[in-house]
């Protein structure tokens, strides 16, 4: 391996950032729109193509419409695969999954630049689907390349305008039918970049994230029936009050997360509360609790000491409780090895790391069973995400390019 | 005064309750709607009339539509008056209000058969308006009487087609110009007979309650500002959770009602969760607080003590918190003597009888600071109330009805 440490230019990371961040943009500040297989989604496809070509790749676009750029190997076909996905959720911002193909795509070009041809095959891909916005088909792009997409999702996955998967695919040239052709078994390593979508590095003010497992998940609705009673005339010691039972309930499922300590993490965020009149005593409450570790035994146990808890809260106030599983996701560790090429790579560059689990689900999860997998965070500014506020600086995305250059230069050269 | 104490019939009531009930139901079964000056509510009160001329009392409207039925004194002008509202709240049940007027009238036929002509001259009244169900116009009939309607109300109050009040009162021949004419300065006493809405009575199987003080009320507006945040990328520790502020409040709120005892009482039945998504932090709540007591200085030192605890549950959070007062209605203590005089009428029927306030508010209390005024509760089965199940037995509307004119004859004769 050469030295120094290959280095992306800010101003390149600028003008990458900005210039796809065009594409979907609904209005000035007023968020992006590129939903797989609509005509913003494949002019972001497009133009990313173009910039694959200039950097002197191979390009190619899969039965899914995946948007690979190859660099070949000199001594091995086995690929080491970087990038993210391409498309948005509704009104997003330039930087979830966008910043993973655009550092990938500066990284490689400065590779080629500094070393020249790579000994293994090195591949730059943009994903075409994991946000679920228009079709509840999450990780599509990923899951075609794995080869685990059911032979049903295409005829009966639909957006809200009712139209297929497949016809979706079909009006852009792909052919459903051929979506078996997708499947890659020569990746032998995946690395994605993308911004943390919390605030932990940027309340630190450290650099670079490197993702220890992302999180296992475990959805609830609570539902805490009571009675209705007329708020004047009816004593406090004769309610059945179903929101001061949930009231209970959501402290005490919090209260779990943060006795267990960090990266446990619960949150009771969709609340409907009947009959909602101000002089009623509420009847029934119906809450969501999101709840999520990167260990599956620690996520099993929460769940379960949730589920007491709010058993015990309703029958100590004579209220009914159900607990219904609504969806569960298992936690996906990242490979070790390449955890800690990450940090060497951030070490060689003088930047400051720290190991971190991912709170938010992504491609790298879909990868990880299957392929030693690794991510890099990069910050995001206060936090936000999934919004048009959404915002790295162009200094913090270069030093994530900078970082996932020396990382890929490790691999695969 | 004669003895027996005066029983009315059980057969009585239920013939009384059926057939007025009849007059405004939508459906067998499904509530009533009596809207003030509608065609249900002008049945209403022509069945009434009819009744009360039966009976053998001097029938008269009054400008805004109250009907009496007047039995003259053979000593004194002053008028002992009863009665209740004759309008309902929409899909109401057959007893809120109408039973005020129906055991006044089953109690004046009782007291004529066995008593004769009172000393002091006895009055029924129904009532045109309580519930404020088509025009905020609440206590309308009671406010003629005492004169206290603001002389903007019939051209400025509106329902729900925009409608004016001056314009429904003309449909049904009244004349909003007389309104001032429909004062009365001649009663000194008001006895209104209701039934409970909550379930004390019920519950304990207690056949009167003797009111002591009607509710003051206190409505509260709490808005709970944090940060909403990714629910999967955000640690417990760095949160700004607004629905885990606002659980805590309304805890504390209901807490210190509990703690003061009967008959305060605190609920929170509405509630707004923004934004409301399963895997986004809460990032604004807001929830209403209906605080009631009897008396004026608990319910200051009550409304008191919720705000500093809010407030310095948020401080501790870092969460803001706004408390707006939204509405303020004042207690109305009953008349003394007049509440011995119904406890001791229960007594005399043999039947079991407790003090307590009431919780809702009801035309007695526009009466309370004018006039002596009392009232008597009957049990609400299971505390049902605004509502089709609404039920009172109709042995129990007897006891109340005969308790009503042990009270009138103790007054009157």
């Amino acid at each position: 391996m050469s030295d120094p440490f290959p280095k992306v230019a800010t101003r390149r990371m600028e003008e990458l950032v900005t210039e796809l961040g065009r594409v979907g943009e609904q209005q000035p500040g007023g968020g992006l729109i590129r939903f797989a297989y609509d005509d913003a989604w494949r002019a972001a496809g497009a133009l990313v193509a173009r910039w694959m070509t200039e950097v002197g790749l191979q390009v190619r676009t899969d039965a899914v419409g995946n948007v690979f750029g190859r660099l070949p190997g000199t001594e091995s076909a086995s690929t080491v695969l970087t990038g993210s996905h391409i498309d948005t959720v509704r009104f997003g911002g330039r930087y979830d999954g966008a910043l993973g193909i655009l550092t990938g795509l500066a990284a490689i070009e400065e590779l080629i630049r500094t070393c020249g041809r790579p000994r293994r095959s090195l591949e730059l891909v943009a994903l075409c689907e994991e946000e679920s916005s228009r079709f509840a088909a999450d990780f599509f792009g990923s899951r075609a390349m794995l080869g685990t997409i059911g032979p049903d999702e295409p005829d009966t996955l639909r957006d809200a305008d009712g139209v297929t998967l497949a016809a979706a695919m079909r009006r852009v040239g792909l052919d459903p039918a051929a979506i078996g052709s997708a499947r890659r078994t020569d990746v032998e390593a995946f690395v994605e970049l993308h911004i943390e979508q919390g605030r932990v590095l940027y309340d630190e003010g450290t650099q670079i994230g490197v993702v220890s497992a992302i999180t296992g998940l475990r959805w609830l609705d609570v539902t805490v029936t009571g009675r209705a009673d007329h708020a004047g005339a009816t004593p406090m010691d004769l309610r059945l009050d179903a929101m001061q039972g949930a009231a209970e309930m959501t402290q005490a499922a919090t209260a779990l997360a943060e006795a267990e300590g960090r990266p446990a993490v619960a949150t009771c965020g969709m609340w409907q509360v009947h009959p909602g009149g101000v002089n009623i005593v509420p009847e029934r409450v119906t809450f969501s609790i999101d709840l999520r570790h990167p260990g599956e035994a620690t996520l099993d146990r929460l769940a379960g000491r949730i589920r007491q808890e709010c058993e015990r809260i309703a029958t100590r106030r004579g209220l009914e409780v159900t607990l219904d599983d609504t969806k569960a996701v298992a936690p996906a560790p990242m490979d070790e090895p390449l955890q800690k090429v990450i940090a060497e790579a951030a070490e060689g560059q003088g930047v400051s790391a720290r190991p971190m689990p991912s709170g938010a689900g992504h491609d790298s999860q879909m990868w990880a069973p299957h392929v030693p997998t690794a991510m890099i965070f990069v910050p995001s500014v206060e936090g936000r995400s999934h919004c048009p506020e959404e915002y790295t600086p162009a200094e913090d995305c270069a030093v994530g390019a900078s970082v996932l250059a020396g990382t890929l230069r490790d691999i695969a050269y």
